[in-house]
């Protein structure tokens, strides 16, 4: 039976009450983490969001009925407890902050009894996600989990200030949008005042916060809720949280100074630590060329090196072949693991192979200064001389390489590194290493579509003095675009957009688009364009895997309240579900057969 | 030909330009508000979102071939112009910020021409709607619409810090929700890995919230889209945001009082209104007895008055039937309006019965004391006399009658209050009189349903010394629910909830709904409260009204960048559309052919 709070007012929370307020009266309000009775007193553990505080019944105190009440106690209850603050009877609990105080209950009042939790609430849970996801509502209680919502508000609360002192206005666009056909899968929302039409919830704001700029709002934010019914990989959510940014009138610098001070903000005022500014910035093409990746983790070394004019009159014919057909030989350079025993490095291979790569050719320096090596017998000693010594191998190393079309190798060795970096546990969740990657290419082709296509979006600016090769050889045209990446997580990216009429056409006509199809596509965008667009630019981060990073946790599922698992179902509320005919029948829908499916 | 900004800097916003940087250089950018060539002196008006400011050009200062340039220049062109503020030339401009100064152009470059708009960006615009819409980007540039965008900002921005100051977590909450057949229709989307299932777009965060405090939130907050497919009545938007919050360990007067304290910050800080705490509070059942309405607008008088006991044995068979029937005569007192031609009247007897009133009857009382009544005959002297009284009818006062049902009559009177005031310009938009609507009926009968109905929703707690009603008369029993209203509109609005199961149970009794029921839709929620659920209640704005009542305005369409029409489309991007063939198929829906509609 819950009792009522009527007429009760919660004085504190629970590690509000300190050390000064020996003698006072408090009333505090919680659930109970744990009771037990020892010799006639019993404790109870009392838990807020704020912490836990250590209440003792003795019947002298509190009076048989109170002492009653608390026997009933079990983990979960919802009580509320007066009671005098005195200094701790038994030894100090250094771990709580309240452990040198505990409060003597004169009253209670359980406001709710509890059923037993399926899984016990506490950090560090054992617990399979999976029930752990079922029960949200329980999960939600654990500390750590408390400690990541509250950690996601407080970076949502700076951002917003912030930006607000920097001059940016927050709007909100619509999330009932229109469907265009290109780009990642959308979300579509069946029209019942027009049957047979569909609106798409957005993938981002681009289009509206462009035409804000275009509007004059000069500088606009936004913390928006995007949505892409993407096959869901590892970590990835259906609906996602974005921080949205446009300004007018900048270029590149403008953007990047901006966001650096933001960032230097965000982490010194929520976990501490020093960002130092200017953040580095690495071209696009220096990111390959060093790490392999457009979004280099550079928490560790072992950067690619370039082996390909060192090898390349070698007998070896995996090398040989991959240079004749325009590709290049890299490695990698792990260093003191020159030991790793057979069976690892035939790992490190299949890690490779799953990346793509044919093999994986490798030479372990021992300490005395011999070599094993997958391929010496293909190679003359001075060739293998000259190869070490390019890589920089020293006793106790292992050289690592790859030889593929250049695009293959980076992905591989990129992916490799990180690989190694784990397994000797280089990558420290309390080390934040930021870098800004610049000058993206414009433009990348695609084998599927049979033409170039947008690396990021067509209304990316292209860099001006690479203007010139946009008919001629568009792949070599870079763009105004940038990205921020953390650890080797891209958390936000943007550009520089086009706002002159004939660089926008040259784009479209590069992508293979007619004006005709162009503004079919984005019609309100360009026609918006026609009566005055200023120059403008933006960034978007993903709020999500920015909190994840911050919180040092592993999934984007720990820092959001209410997640869905990979198949983009709730396992809480059990959504998505079957909905009434009479909905279906209201919207002019109906569900096509399992038969019908079967024929595709 | 639009010219690059590469290299230029903007030094200051327009109005950012004043009178103590006489001499100074400022590079400034925007759009040609207008520009006029006066005997070789070319003028511009410059704007940006801060305002407007004066430019100069003559050749003399600035070359020949940026006022080459100038003269080209036409409305909506977006230029960037350095050169030299000075004391203002010819007579200073009292209605702008920047009238005493203006800009000595040296420089100028075009960075975007423009089309003539298809209609002018100015204040006030007389544009008809439909078309402003179509070209909201455009709508947007307007000064007033802007300052009204920029002031929705605003509020949301004093709102989040408000509430981050008084310990609110701001936590985001599903939009992929689970679709429940009862309230209002839920917007749907279609699983496409789930085919036949359905994901519903949230009508508020309620359950979420009522979760995260099962969860030990403690105090939680959103700025939160919402989504309801109604039929749009005048002023609603299939998408809309509420302020949304909940607190756990609280009663009616914790709730109140934070939320007056932000209603204080927010008018004093956004529009300079001082609100007067605490908020007056009224009952329910006062409310509807004096102004006919469970959200009176206080800005004027005009109360009504029940004459049920004055006239319960005249001969006036309107009133006799009506009270016979168990119903009331009830009038108001339209002060000073005696003398209010037939015709109006008759169109307020119109009016009156487009709301049900089978008629109205009045009493116009001249200047010299005689009256003009529609139902005297019926009536002897000294029931009229008495009558007057009663109504406080003094020479030149026109009093209006309705008799019926009581709740008819609510309706009625309270909505002719408003017309009539409406009529005499007495709704002041510069005005604001709040109020706290409380004691809420929790039950309201469905003529429709044949049942109760809650009258907010199924978790509102009932008032303690009303529960012993809840079996015998359900209709007895009021709710711990509390609206806010400003000047007629109902701003917000929440309850505390129902955390005792025994009452829940009740509850759901009273609803007509078994258990099994309750938990077919309900289930998570009902799940979690079995784990310990603290006391907990909550509010929601909506931002919308809100923002338009601080902005004077008299549609939401005004404070929203980017809202729908009445039909739910959007005239600028024309959602919704139709889609493509193949995202159907992959939804595993299709569209239910118009044959088949005219089936129905």
């Amino acid at each position: 039976m819950a009792e009522s709070m009527q007429g009760l007012h919660r004085s504190h929370r629970c590690t509000e009450v300190n050390n000064t307020m020996i003698g006072n009266t408090v009333t505090v309000m919680g659930w109970v983490q744990k009771s037990r009775n020892k010799g006639g007193i019993i404790f109870v553990d009392l838990r807020d969001r704020s912490g836990i505080l250590q209440v003792i019944f003795e019947e002298a105190n509190c009076g048989a009925e109170s002492f009653a009440k608390a026997e009933k106690l079990r983990s979960e209850f919802v009580v509320a407890i007066t009671g005098e603050v005195a200094k701790r009877g038994g030894a100090v609990n250094e771990n709580l902050a309240t452990g040198d105080i505990e409060v003597i209950a004169k009253d209670i009042r359980i406001l709710a009894e509890a059923d037993t939790p399926p899984f016990p609430i506490e950090e560090n849970s054992k617990t399979k996600e999976d029930l752990r996801l079922k029960y949200r509502y329980l999960d939600l209680r654990r500390p750590d989990l408390q400690k990541n919502i509250m950690m996601r508000s407080k970076v949502t609360t700076l951002v917003r200030s912030f930006m607000a002192d920097e001059g940016f206005i927050e709007i909100e666009t619509p999330t009932l949008c229109k469907s265009t056909p290109e780009g990642a899968r959308d979300y579509l929302v069946p029209s019942r005042i027009h049957p047979g039409e569909f609106y798409a919830l957005p993938q981002s704001p681009q289009i509206y916060k462009q035409l804000l700029m275009c509007s004059g709002y000069d500088r606009y934010f936004q913390i928006a809720r995007c949505y892409r019914d993407e096959d869901l990989r590892a970590d990835r959510q259906p609906e996602f949280t974005q921080i949205d940014m446009e300004l007018s009138f900048v270029d590149v610098d403008d953007v990047i100074d901006v966001n650096e001070r933001l960032l230097a903000k965000l982490f010194k005022e929520v976990i501490g630590v020093d960002v130092q500014l200017p953040i580095q910035r690495m071209t696009y093409k220096e990111a390959m060329e060093r790490f392999g990746s457009d979004k280099p983790d550079l928490r560790f070394g072992m950067e690619l090196c370039d082996v390909t004019d060192v090898v390349k009159d070698c007998e070896f014919v995996v090398f040989k072949n991959a240079i004749e057909a325009g590709g290049s030989v890299r490695g990698i350079n792990a260093e003191g693991q020159g030991a790793m025993p057979r069976k690892k490095i035939d790992a490190l291979v299949d890690f490779a192979k799953g990346y793509g790569a044919k093999g994986l050719a490798y030479i372990a320096i021992h300490e005395d200064g011999t070599m094993k090596s997958s391929f010496a017998k293909f190679m003359k000693d001075e060739e293998m001389q000259a190869l070490v010594a390019k890589m920089n191998g020293k006793p106790g190393d292992l050289l690592l390489f790859a030889a593929d079309k250049s695009k293959l190798v980076y992905d591989v060795l990129g992916a490799l590194r990180l690989e190694i970096a784990n397994q000797l546990g280089l990558l420290k969740k309390d080390e934040y290493r930021f870098v800004w990657i610049t000058e993206f290419p414009l433009l990348e082709w695609s084998e599927e579509l049979g033409r170039y296509q947008a690396m990021h979006h067509p209304f990316t600016m292209p860099m001006e003095e690479d203007l010139q090769y946009i008919e001629s050889d568009p792949g070599r045209v870079r763009a105004k675009a940038y990205d921020i990446v953390l650890n080797g997580t891209e958390i936000g990216g943007g550009s520089v957009r086009i706002h002159q009429d004939d660089i926008q056409e040259m784009m479209f006509k590069a992508l293979g688009f007619t004006m005709e199809r162009a503004y079919d596509q984005f019609g309100f965008l360009l026609n918006a364009f026609k009566y005055g667009v200023p120059p403008h630019a933006g960034l978007a981060y993903g709020l999500d895997r920015l909190v994840m990073l911050m919180a040092q946790e592993d999934s984007i599922r720990d820092v959001i309240a209410f997640p869905k698992v990979k198949d983009a179902s709730c396992l809480m509320s059990e959504a998505p579900n079957t909905v009434d005919a009479k909905q279906l029948e209201e919207l002019g829908i109906s569900i096509v057969k399992p038969e019908a499916e079967t024929e595709e």
